[in-house]
């Protein structure tokens, strides 16, 4: 399998990491293989969603045993899936996915460790990346293996968290296969954690509808043009660095940006608008933002959050 | 319909134009458009792939009176579709394609006219993404609005063909609602030529699916995104026309090859081999291309169709 992990070549062994373990396959292929690769001070996190009940405490016993049979430290935490859904209003995927966010940012207040590593495999990088897809405005994005992301820990701190995915090009079967050869068991549920409308009929009705009509797998050529969109979006960002965009005070320059080829100019916008935590960055967003460079065009534009984009003095900035 | 089709901008209206035209909803549409949209010396083309037995017949007259009708010219061939499959060992849709482009070929020496308006809409386009995505190796890859092919005319005479497709952007439901607007009528099955397992399925089964799993229409996201992808050719394609690779002999340097990024690199040699009409130009044979730069490696790739890809003096070039 080392092979089909790059990371491994740049990834420090000593510890302390985070290893995100729900008890399914995916996680405990990823955290043997990570044992037996030499890391070091790996901390067993696993968050119990209570989703399935009695299922999801025994995944929680699977995983401490486990944890204390490898002699390895353990964090677990419980959240009430279903009030936090009610609470916010989002999607069990959001609320999920929040609440895993606020877990990882707890663990890495109290191990003072802000490195995290994730299951996340080629078919779920596929699923990502034919969502992403489909909802428009991305083309084709998915999961990076490296990825920083702020996050409030909840009581107001925030915590910075470096992700890492190495097993991004591994397919889940290879993992199963992985944990069968060396006879390890694992909690054949507790990676479904999501029994969420949209992933899971992806996988389950559009994946294998698309292998059936090509008679070619889908979700190697979605993870492998994910590869790709990841080489090209890594570019961009060389090619961003070198452009000069930015003034001293961080605004951005109107003519340097005019300069830009459009794709370019998309791109230097949309890591503008991200780099100050502006949610919900469309493509239409990215067009009238775009047309703020030409003078003719009102000089505001309403960003989602209630902040504003303004042209003044050959400069475009976020205001408020 | 107007704003939909920016080709319109730049498209010189006189003529000779050849149109091809099935008799279906799409072509009738793009004809009639253009008619009215002040095209002179439009050239119906029509060829019957006697797929459909009298039906086929059926919709030759059609298209035949309308062109009388509208005071065209029309140019009419004939292709038995299943014996060319079985003389070539093609699938009905490449035996229909290439049987498409030799009559576009005859029509265009016959005419004096390179220039071939096609009908395929937003729809067709969101299929051709998808179908590509999933076979690998090309990522996010529609038609282009405009494309230039050479094609054997059959007698070995090699005739370039100037394709344009005006309707990308437009959606089917679009073009049937301007046909009814204006009670124009069409030959309901005519577009359906290809009974073709691959597009059809894609068409019928996998796009419903997914609009049904997103709550999304999936054809809009993917022709906009094949809109992105052929901006990114076209800056990649200025770039490498700006990068001095080839030698007076035409000849790729070594050295800047090397100095490219990763991503001009494949794209260079990508252009390189595909300018040589070399056929089957995968990922794969980018990357054993690719590995022609290090000195270590072995000096020649063989390349599909039997010429030589060698490394010599500084240089990579195509022998033979």
């Amino acid at each position: 399998m080392h092979e089909r992990i790059p990371w491994l070549e740049d990834a420090a062994r000593e510890g302390p990491w985070l290893v995100a373990v729900s008890g399914g396959a995916d996680s405990l292929a990823l955290l043997h293989f990570l044992a037996g690769a030499g890391f070091e001070g790996l901390v067993v996190c696993h968050l119990n969603h209570q989703l399935r009940g009695a299922e999801s405490a025994a995944d929680a016993r699977f995983v401490a045993e486990l944890a204390s049979r490898l002699g390895l430290d353990c964090e677990m935490g419980e959240v009430d899936v279903p009030a936090a859904m009610r609470e916010s209003g989002d999607s069990m995927e959001t609320a999920a996915r929040k609440a895993r966010l606020v877990f990882f940012a707890r663990c890495a207040v109290k191990r003072g460790c802000e490195r995290v590593i994730l299951a996340h495999h080629a078919d779920d990088q596929a699923e990502t990346v034919l969502w992403n897809l489909l909802r428009g405005s991305h083309g084709v994005r998915g999961m990076r293996v490296r990825q920083r992301i702020e996050v409030d820990a909840g009581d107001g701190q925030r915590v910075c968290l470096d992700m890492h995915r190495p097993l991004l090009e591994v397919r889940h079967s290879e993992l199963v296969a992985w944990l069968l050869e060396r006879g390890l068991t694992w909690r054949e549920d507790a990676s479904n954690l999501e029994p969420v409308a949209v992933r899971n009929r992806l996988r389950h009705e559009a994946m294998p509808l698309l292998a059936d009509i090509t008679g070619r797998d889908p979700a190697a050529a979605l993870a492998r043009a994910a590869a790709d969109a990841a080489d090209l979006a890594d570019w961009i960002d060389q090619l961003l660095d070198q452009a000069e965009i930015l003034d001293p005070q961080g605004r951005l320059h109107l003519r340097a940006l005019g300069a830009l080829h459009p794709i370019l100019r998309r791109a230097a916008l949309k890591r503008y608008l991200a780099g100050h935590r502006v949610p919900d960055i469309t493509r239409a967003l990215i067009d009238r933002a775009t047309a703020l460079l030409d003078p003719g065009n009102p000089a505001v534009v309403n960003l989602p959050g209630g902040r504003l984009l303004r042209r003044r003095a050959a400069r475009i900035w976020i205001d408020g």
